[in-house]
């Protein structure tokens, strides 16, 4: 009995100190962060800005067509602000990936984007994402950076 | 000493097992992946096809504007020709992290790409970009996920 004990503790340590991890040993949570961003779209779509910024990292950056790079939790909220304000933005994230370390995630996905053209005609938009996640130190995931663009040819919509 | 070798097991082992691991004690190597990311860009800005593709795992996946999303290696391999033939791509990563379990990271930066319109004149797109990196079995980083957009207003350049 004792020298399986030894050999269970050295597979442990081995298994444990060796990289790649065995994957499928104990399953990451990705059905979890695609909760998670679903959770986020809901509050987004609903033009909820105080519970769509609570899944924004204090840190996080976004990469908005045409504009550049939006960083800190202060010009992140103008910018949710102004995109609630002209667009009603709804997404489907339909891939996900964690680090074996669960503190860095991704979810990526479609979107849908209607608004009004200058003449106040309705216009849709439909393009892709990338989305980066940090775990926070209290478990929950926050997004740290997020990036999208159209699919649709220049000169549309 | 027998009690001290089974001490250091237990640490040992509590150490690998528990999360976070502590961070500072073995910085995560971010400079190392910013210097992949430095690697990619020559190869891609020098229009060799093999050496760029070298650096996209065989998942990776491209949101490029205007265009649907592009994943795998045979398509992302035709975008990337593409995209060598059409333009002059440059770009410049300024940041970067990296899971604890170094199986997963990300750099962002901007990009300057120059092309010729319909004319022939030459035009300058200003923008930015998001990639995610995944390390492989054998050590090496790949790009997984690359999202980029223009800095630029829709009208332009």
């Amino acid at each position: 009995m004792g020298s399986h004990v030894r050999l269970g503790t050295a597979l442990l340590i081995t298994l444990l100190a060796s990289a790649p991890v065995v994957e499928g040993a104990d399953p990451l949570p990705t059905a979890s962060l695609l909760a998670v961003d679903a959770d986020w779209e809901q509050a987004y779509a609903a033009k909820n800005l105080n519970n769509a910024l609570a899944f924004c990292d204090d840190e996080a950056s976004m990469l908005f067509p045409n504009a550049p790079i939006i960083s800190g939790k202060a010009a992140v909220s103008k910018a949710i602000a102004d995109d609630m304000a002209s667009n009603d933005l709804t997404w489907h994230a339909n891939r996900a990936g964690i680090a074996r370390s669960r503190d860095l995630g991704y979810t990526s996905g479609v979107y849908v984007m209607k608004f009004k053209d200058a003449s106040g005609k309705v216009k849709v938009d439909n393009g892709k994402f990338l989305t980066l996640w940090k775990r926070q130190a209290d478990g929950t995931w926050k997004m740290l950076y997020e990036a999208a663009n159209s699919d649709l040819p220049v000169s549309s919509p």
